[in-house]
């Protein structure tokens, strides 16, 4: 690092460095050149090329997940920003903190509205929790300090720094400023004594737990609430999770709200921590939208800008709960799985050589379930949920979960028309010799919209439907696009072929793809 | 199509359709079931599925610029709308009109804040000439009819509409809007006469054309201004224009300001029809921003909305021009290129064997001049360029382009880097057995930015630079890539070999791909 920034660039990149965000998720263009110049200056930064942004966004999500620390992203522009659009809608709703380093024309020259200039402002304000320009070198330092502060939320999230040309490569003498990181604030002692309260008169309560309650610390404190005789359901979709042997197993609450609903029926108190207010993914013609059954009282123990772990040991302490709860039970699938792979044989598979500490990235859709049910007596491991609903996140989750983590095997798993999204995150794999293992689940068709279009009352598809539906037509040889890349692949149709391969892989270390015909 | 419209989507497609919006590129998700069912009831309606929006939205564009009616596309939320974003930028800068159908939750579960919810008006607005959402069934055949009126502009670009899943679902007894599809104003006469005052009277006067100017129609005309001794520019990237044999070849404003500026010196008149002031698609320290020369007057005598065609007519009259001005020569290379494979030879190759009519789809980036340069004396034919600065362009204009006009051939030219951006395109060309032959121009690294970080003063790349500049560790196999998703490709390294696959593809039929190692 040089003793003082030369530019408006090395004040960004020595700031981000002392504030330790150490790696930057890029595809650069013209505008960011002196920041990819000043990145020579400071090696402590770790640059790392996606082949497109949604590649870029989505490794920084995965990346701050596991870290808890931000990654940057390096964007072009409006276009580059829109191009890592939805996975950066998926860290939103992850509450995972990320610094965009959107770069901008200069200032001076915005005014001529330029072939790629637009109102950056504009499209970043939806998926940020803060938004500034650094419209002079002076600045620069400053805002970034800022930048990572308010990533940190509580609950933390996307933030967006934009920076015009001129002020990356004008000179300054500001020096990198240090951020505040928030802490948590504890719960309300008042909305844990009255939680506890209303669970002692409930009938049938339920704890809904989300987001940081579901990390290994709440979890052991939810448990907690389990053995005091209170069910404890989590969201269905959480940006990291515990899952296998020794980890608590809470209830998952039901994607289809009808089912959450039926599953529900008796409960007369819902208590929320760490989460609000369950309500279903999509609305459908005489369908729930709010998944609470009819009478049944809702509050807030633990809203999730708080600390969810003291907030749980609170409640259960309250409830005089006993100092351990229940935990998953180390259970392998006894033997090889045989005959036609489908998405249960497979899990039993992983399940069986997925090593201890790994991580899971789950953008499986209708294969997921299969992997769930084997994998939660596995050996120890955590998952990352798709928690947006936009497809494409499996892959560059499990780049930056890697680069995070890189003691730790990666597993991506994901449906046949997700991987597509972000296909390209294959080729950064290889090229960081990431270890992680991808696994693609063939069925040739966006199952879950066959299901979705009969649950809408769109009725049967008939030929225009099937060709929006269906992606056999041609089949892609997804062997041939990991290779492509760079990537060490095998396609199997055989349960004992999968086992095979990701017997190797588990064993293995690097890059490897696995095409699952099912 | 339906006696009276059963549902919301029923009214939305069958107002599409009556109004000649017939062509759907779509990658649905669960909100859009009813659009995706709603089609099997209007068989005009033509589904064309993207494995990712981007290259939905670049279709789109090149549908559009292809056949100036709009196509639809079919988008799922924000995030769906956020993956089309950066090739609608484009296409706003091309003045293309589409009409995107953006499914969004009920609008009674919109309030729920569920996962794939967000602020889809902001994020749409700066890239859409309209935004409006259908709150009722009964609303969607206006606000559809009013969609497309509104992509036309003058000058046209994307719209936003968008569906609330209830309001798709919904029963409507509205019967299809037509809409009024908006005539080009002439332009002024008195701007024209001030115009034809200040060229007489200037020593050294321009006339700068872009957009609908660049058509057949307006070339013609700009050339009798040229046959009158007033030296005729076009902007550096045009959505569309003609060229080759029997076509006007106007001087190209240069990429690079100072360039332009140089051979701009003793301009001293500037006039501007259907294109506003030339300003650098970038800015450097210490270099201009407005590429016109000191001293020299500007002025507009066409603007973007006004009809083009007639303008340079009157222009021209108003300048006793001669009825017809100069064209190109049909001047092919006299033989096969040979050696080393080059953008030059391509380019001598592609001209050799290129037939009259066909559409180039121009996303080459570094290695677009080649090709331009032997192409200007080629069979006649149209260019479609990349007007917004976004990459990965050329494949997705190609699929719009081919589905647009089925009879003729259709290039598609692309850096490799560019190519990256939206290779799924790929699958959708041979879904679709599409008549487009894609060539990769293959040099390992974003060459562009190799310059550009010089001229940025950002000085030479270092190792960290390097990674985010160069793409050759590890190379990509376009031809794996290809070939898994069913188009049938040749990897070209000598100019012999791609004069063979060009002369291949340009007399067969349906999706082809050349990966030219350069």
């Amino acid at each position: 690092m040089p003793e003082s920034p030369r530019n408006g660039a090395d004040a960004l990149i020595s700031t981000l460095v002392a504030n330790a965000v150490t790696a930057c998720f890029a595809n650069p263009g013209t505008s960011e050149m002196q920041f990819v110049a000043a990145l020579d200056r400071e090696p402590a930064m770790r640059p790392v090329l996606c082949q497109f942004e949604g590649v870029a966004t989505g490794a920084a999500d995965g990346y701050g997940r596991m870290s808890d620390t931000p990654a940057c992203t390096l964007l072009h522009l409006g276009p580059g920003y829109g191009n890592g659009l939805a996975n950066l809608h998926n860290a939103r709703r992850a509450f995972t903190p990320i610094v965009n380093v959107i770069g901008d024309h200069a200032t001076y020259h915005r005014q001529y509205d330029a072939p790629l200039n637009s109102d950056i402002p504009a499209i970043v304000a939806p998926n940020s929790l803060w938004v500034k320009s650094a419209d002079s070198p002076d600045s620069v330092a400053g805002l970034t300090a800022e930048a990572v502060a308010a990533s940190y939320g509580p609950p933390g999230g996307p933030v967006s720094l934009i920076l015009p040309a001129d002020s990356a490569w004008l000179e300054t003498k500001d020096q990198p400023v240090i951020a505040q990181k928030p802490v948590r604030p504890a719960p309300s002692g008042a909305a844990i004594e009255a939680a506890a309260r209303a669970i002692k008169a409930a009938k049938n309560p339920v704890v809904l737990i989300g987001a940081q309650a579901c990390l290994s610390g709440g979890l052991a404190q939810a448990a907690r609430l389990q053995a005091a005789g209170v069910t404890v359901y989590s969201d269905t979709f959480i940006s990291r999770t515990s899952r296998g042997a020794g980890v608590f197993a809470p209830k998952r609450m039901q994607y289809f709200g009808e089912m959450a609903l039926a599953e529900l029926e008796s409960v007369d108190l819902m208590v929320f921590v760490g989460t609000t207010l369950p309500v279903a993914f999509f609305a459908y013609p005489n369908r729930p939208s709010v998944l609470v059954p009819e009478g049944c009282q809702t509050m807030s123990a633990v809203a999730r800008s708080e600390d969810a772990v003291a907030g749980l040991a609170a409640l259960a302490d309250a409830l005089g709960a006993p100092k351990d709860g229940p935990v998953q039970p180390l259970k392998l699938p006894d033997a090889m799985p045989t005959g036609k792979l489908n998405a249960y044989t497979a899990g039993a598979s992983i399940a069986r050589h997925m090593p201890e500490g790994a991580v899971i990235c789950d953008d499986a859709v209708t294969s997921g379930a299969g992997v769930a049910a084997a994998a939660a007596t596995a050996r120890p491991h955590e998952v990352l949920a798709l928690t947006g609903g936009a497809i494409g996140a499996g892959l560059p989750l499990a780049i930056g979960a890697a680069v995070a983590c890189p003691d730790r095997k990666v597993l991506s798993l994901n449906g046949d028309g997700a991987a597509m999204y972000t296909i390209q995150s294959l080729w950064t794999m290889a090229r960081e010799n990431l270890d992680v293992t991808t696994v693609v689940f063939a069925n040739y068709t966006y199952r879950i919209l066959n299901v979705e279009m009969q649950r809408t009352g769109a009725g049967d598809a008939g030929p225009s439907a099937r060709k929006l539906l269906e992606l056999g037509d041609p089949k892609i040889d997804f062997v041939a696009l990991a290779t492509g890349m760079g990537v060490p692949a095998v396609r199997c149709e055989t349960a004992e072929a999968f086992d095979a391969a990701i017997a190797a892989a588990m064993t293995g270390r690097g890059p490897m793809f696995i095409e699952a015909v099912i």
